[in-house]
């Protein structure tokens, strides 16, 4: 045993989360400080006065721009909301099939038995029965997509608060400007992590009281929580990454290239659902998706625990220690926030991008020590592992390097990932130049540098699988993937900034703000979109992490001890697993061309149909824009979710666990290079052709890198999950079709 | 034993080569009653005259016209030889250094000691030392190495004989130009089939004089004639490929957005680079590959053949029998070819598609009837192969299956590629109407179109690979490799038809003829460019087979029993190979885009200092863009080149057989994939805007299907070759990083 007693752990867990959800509140309260009263028109119905009383309004920031400033906001938060609650209609039906599917399937594992039967690992004890197991395996999976669907909505309320208030902070410079934004990222980024650490505790420790000793059962119940939290990500995702790309390369298209109006300009009429847009895709979606990882990575942690001498010999504080390394992951991140916002005073625009950077190096240092500390106060010296039939010793130290080696590798990815999407760096610079030579050029150079840029992150994933595989089996990967997630916080809330500075900037350009506002709010955003691109970096990272340790978790489940590859069925499961991140990228970018195309007809519609539009003397009708966004992407989500969602159920049923398990790792190597093509992106110096190349070559990539890119992790992540949860099942009734022929 | 003997056996199969040589060379000499006198110019010293006696002139083309033709097919040919002159400069050195390398570390598996050793698996017995077969691998290497650069270089040359005789025929009518075309890629076939089958027959009984009973090493050795073929296909494929990607993109930038020209226009500087692209790119290049992929094919055939039940009991005929399923499918396709050119006649252009596509689904139905006769025939009924380490029991009408599911796989491949390549069908009229809104979402509609592609052709492959491998294990998959090559004459010739139709409508457009004639000439472009996509597809398909079943024979070779995706050596080997088809196509994608770019620069530079060009006054200087390519591929072959061949002796040395195991696994099932991606095509109806985005997105997906995509077919096949070429070293040094820590 080690040195944390059971009591001491129950304790420090929660405690751990009241801070984070304490800490997030008070970033709110700070940033509710700015005060943005009032706003009027078409969405609210209240004509209430906005001003920043005491403050120096710079040039032709007027009273009359900030109440344009709040009516704006207004519009995409009403949009945002709107939006989400439709979506989240269409989940709750699908949450509640695939709840009873999952009561059903793992039901009748054993005939829907209410008999009590012999533990598989815990041998000479008895467990509860397989009923029990399916129905509180329901019951997690609920939880997780309540707390993932919450995490999402939380995400984009804070948001869409902070917009507007980044925006008008950015009247007072720069500094305050992204403190706004960073704040209300942070206050994402210690809800969710806090949130999900909490509801994890809470469910365990209530499942508990029925399963008692039966730790097998209990946490395989669990794994239901991760399965719920990726399930509602994927629809999150692709639905608003359909959503806001349609949204994008509409507005673009015309806009931008067509009418030569800058970006974000009231008068076009896609630009509501655009904004919109950076709000339900890259924040709910990416606050569900990342949610989704640390759900999983924690529950694949837990299962492997649960079957190794932790669960055998009933060590509460080693079985828990994903747990506190999440606990002590929010911490750290308190921490290295308040280097970011209190320590520290931004006044140039060229500091944003080393701020932010600098957060993920503080972050990655604290969270060393700290990784130090938690394994050897709650790991005892030494402990037994299960590699797949045969046990193995390991020593607490080999924890910590699997947990820091996949911390180290997070941020090896991140400054990867920096380096191809700063316009500070030769790649991006190079893209740039190509533009000189019209949009193909720059597409291929883009597609080029995508698929160069997989090549470091690959080998620094494939390091960390080969150490903490090599020290500690599949455990060692689990954790390795915890370790890359416990700096969750921190990740969110820089991811968290860009599309809230994004949105500022739409603002801004909407309510006619002064050319040096808008200027100060650009540099605010393009920092966050290097920054976004390093959050989606970590998210495919420990997609590939996590995903690998619930491989590990489902081969152990369904009694595998062998994936060899030179069996027909892992080999043909692995060539169609390979194909599939591209048969769902087809769809999803078929989905985005096709709602784009729309798109672009009722802006140019609008143009050409509504008189004075250009001139800014009317109106564009935006509610249509929004609607044609909102119905493409909740149309056009089905299909690709379908894939994700039945792939495993039909493979695992008709095929058996072998071919699951080629499908699993097809998928994970080849869905882990796609999600590395999304960072193709150009910037051309402005001025007519070369920029409208930009522009073409900027609105091809987009989908890759904000719709199928990061759909892409969730669906190697969730088809993994699945299998998990099913495995039971599979092992008992699967290789259907096997078994006829 | 079969029913047919030792003696026969060496007798049908060099007289089906000389058959196949033979019905090349009448069909040459059917193709060179067209008759093209004269031509002179830059290129050529003399000014012999040009004209086809006796023919009815149409519209405009006169006698000056014919002697323009021959001009510019001396022009060429001419740039085209002294390409692949200076290419294969490049290549013999490195087809020195390679075989060196080869002779050193095979000769020190056992320290170069020239003493004889107990054999394998014919155990009991003595065979050969291993720096025999050290030398003899060598030797085989070169032997490959020179047959593959013949096979391409004499596709060039009767690909540029027939070129200008296709556009003149064109004046008789469709039907005369088909069949000249088609006759002319006839060549190629037959050649390249007669030729691969005579020189491995030829040194396989060579070899059998030194080795006399040892065929373990007889069959190991041979290994080396498929490594020296797929590697100079490497190369060729590389090399040809960015030289006729950067010359076609840049002449359609500058010329079709830009200009407003016709494609093929004599203004265009960059007119010449692209016609000689087609020839050293889509002809010899693709020559070579399909070479690399015959000898490949056979060579795994063999090799695993040798050390089962065929090679123990000395069964010739059983052992010969991918030779003689090579030695039918040249009897077949030769009738196969009758159907196209004597048994019926083309006279109207909606006749060309159907006329090819009814090649294909002539030759695979009589190729059935051919592998059932050759199957009873050649093998004994029942037999034992080796399944990685255990015996199993295999009847001959097994094979038979295993062969031709591998053929019938090829065919559902070529009409799926046919469906979505083909302008009469959805999936094209799609990407087309996608025009409309600009060259973005063509890109997007394109990509995805391309993505989509995929599906199909994977689950064939994935029902291929199950049923060969359930039925005859590894032995199963090669044969079934050597069933979808098995009717490569006629593949070639409908693949190889495309480029020249190509040619000939560039010939056309060039000498000024008249509109008709160009119409023609168009039209059989337009089906020689699906029919191009065919080929592209069944190389894809073939590549899959062909590199799991070296993938195979590797595995036998270096002595390993399972390759277990649960251990860590594997799984990182998995990732990693999955990763590099990505950084090859990134590779290959930037050095077109630099390439294009200076090409681009050049011809812009052309169009606005040369005076009167664009008004036809003056002639552009079509050497320096000539030149612009021919550096361009030169230098950008070799880091992409060098990737391919270095990975697996790296993975092997440093990392052992587990790992590069699981490289080859990675790469093979990630790389057929992103082969798919090339048929990202596009057609837009001519007019402004919509032409233009189509001639971007047509331009994009050039270099996706011409220059990365293939290539990736040889990436997966020559490292798998590679590796079972030095198993033997990597068996008994490799791992080097492992033994060390």
């Amino acid at each position: 045993m080690g040195v944390l007693s059971e009591g001491l752990t129950q304790i420090l867990i929660p405690v751990a989360a009241f801070i984070g959800l304490g800490f997030a509140l008070f970033q709110w309260f700070l940033v509710s400080k700015v005060k943005v009263s009032g706003g009027y028109g078409d969405y609210s119905g209240y004509k209430d006065r906005l001003i920043n009383e005491g403050e120096t309004e710079e040039g032709v920031d007027t009273l009359e721009v900030s109440i344009k400033c709040a009516e704006i906001q207004n519009a995409i938060s009403v949009g945002a909301t709107s939006f989400l609650f439709t979506e989240y209609r269409y989940l709750g039906i699908f949450t509640a099939v695939f709840g009873v599917v999952i009561f059903l399937f793992l039901g009748s594992v054993k005939g829907f038995s209410t008999e009590s039967e012999p533990c598989t690992y815990n041998t000479g004890n008895i467990c509860k029965p397989a009923l029990a197991n399916a129905l509180f395996t329901t019951i997690a999976f609920f939880l997780g997509a309540l707390t993932s669907v919450l995490s999402g909505f939380l995400g984009m309320k804070i948001a869409t608060y902070a917009n507007a208030r980044t925006t008008l902070e950015a009247r007072k410079g720069v500094g305050k400007a992204f403190i706004t934004a960073f704040r209300s990222g942070a206050v994402m980024g210690f809800l969710l992590a806090a949130n999900g650490l909490l509801v994890l505790w809470v469910s365990i420790n209530l499942f508990k009281l029925y399963y008692g000793d039966d730790w097998e059962g209990l946490y395989e119940s669990i794994t239901g929580y991760g399965l719920g939290g990726s399930s509602m990500a994927l629809f999150g995702r692709v639905g608003g990454g359909i959503y806001t790309k349609a949204a994008d390369v509409g507005a673009d298209l015309v806009g931008k290239v067509e009418r030569n109006i800058p970006e974000d300009d009231p008068r076009n009429p896609a630009v509501i659902a655009d904004n919109v847009g950076d709000n339900v895709g890259d924040i709910a979606g990416m606050g569900s998706d990342l949610f989704g990882s640390y759900a999983e990575s924690s529950c694949a942690a837990l299962f492997v625990a649960s079957i190794s001498s932790f669960g055998i010999s009933h060590d509460f504080s080693a079985m828990s220690y994903p747990l506190i390394i999440s606990s002590m992951g929010i911490v750290v991140c308190l921490i290295t926030t308040l280097f970011a916002t209190d320590f520290f005073e931004i006044k140039r625009v060229s500091e944003i991008e080393p701020t932010l950077k600098r957060q993920l190096v503080i972050s990655t240092v604290l969270m060393t020590a700290g990784i130090a500390m938690v394994t050897f106060f709650a790991l005892p010296s030494e402990f037994t592992l299960f590699n797949f039939g045969t046990a193995m010793s390991v020593k607490n130290w080999h924890l910590f390097f699997c947990v820091a080696i996949g911390l180290w590798a997070g941020l090896a990815i991140g400054y990867t990932t920096e380096y191809y999407t700063s316009s500070a760096y030769s790649p991006v610079k190079d893209v740039a130049d190509s533009c000189r030579t019209g949009a193909a050029t720059n597409v291929i150079f883009g597609l080029a540098l995508g698929y160069k840029s997989v090549i470091i992150p690959i080998f620094a994933i494939a390091i960390a699988i080969y150490v903490s595989f090599s020290l500690a089996a599949m455990y060692g990967i689990s954790v390795s993937a915890l370790g890359m997630l416990s700096t969750i916080a921190t990740g969110l809330a820089i991811d968290a900034y860009g599309p809230i500075s994004d949105n500022a900037g739409g603002i801004a350009e909407m309510a006619g703000m002064s050319h040096e506002i808008r200027e100060r709010t650009d540099a605010l955003d393009a920092a966050g979109n290097t920054t976004a691109a390093i959050g989606k970096g970590f998210a495919i990272g420990s997609a590939a992490l996590v995903s690998l340790a619930l491989f590990g978790a489902f081969v152990s489940r369904a009694g595998i001890n062998t994936v060899d590859v030179l069996t027909p069925k892992v080999f043909i499961g692995l060539l169609v697993g390979a194909m599939l991140p591209y048969w769902f990228s087809a769809m999803t970018m078929k989905s985005v061309g096709s709602a784009a195309l729309k798109m672009v007809e009722e802006v140019r519609r609008q143009f050409n149909t509504i008189p004075g539009l250009m001139e800014g003397r009317a109106k564009p009708d935006y509610a249509t824009c929004v609607k044609i966004s909102t119905d493409a992407s909740l149309r056009e989500m089905i299909p690709p979710g379908a894939l994700v969602m039945l792939t495993p159920l039909i493979a695992g049923t008709l095929f058996g666990v072998e071919t699951l398990a080629g499908v699993l790792a097809g998928s994970l190597v080849s869905g882990v290079q796609a999600g590395g093509n999304e960072h193709a992106k150009s910037l051309g110096p402005k001025g007519s052709d070369a920029h409208k190349a930009a522009v073409i070559g900027d609105t091809i990539g987009d989908p890759l890198k904000d719709t199928s890119g990061p759909s892409l992790n969730i669906l190697i992540k969730l088809m993994a999950v699945e299998s998990l949860v099913f495995a039971p099942f599979f092992a008992a009734h699967g290789g259907l079709l096997f078994k006829l022929f």
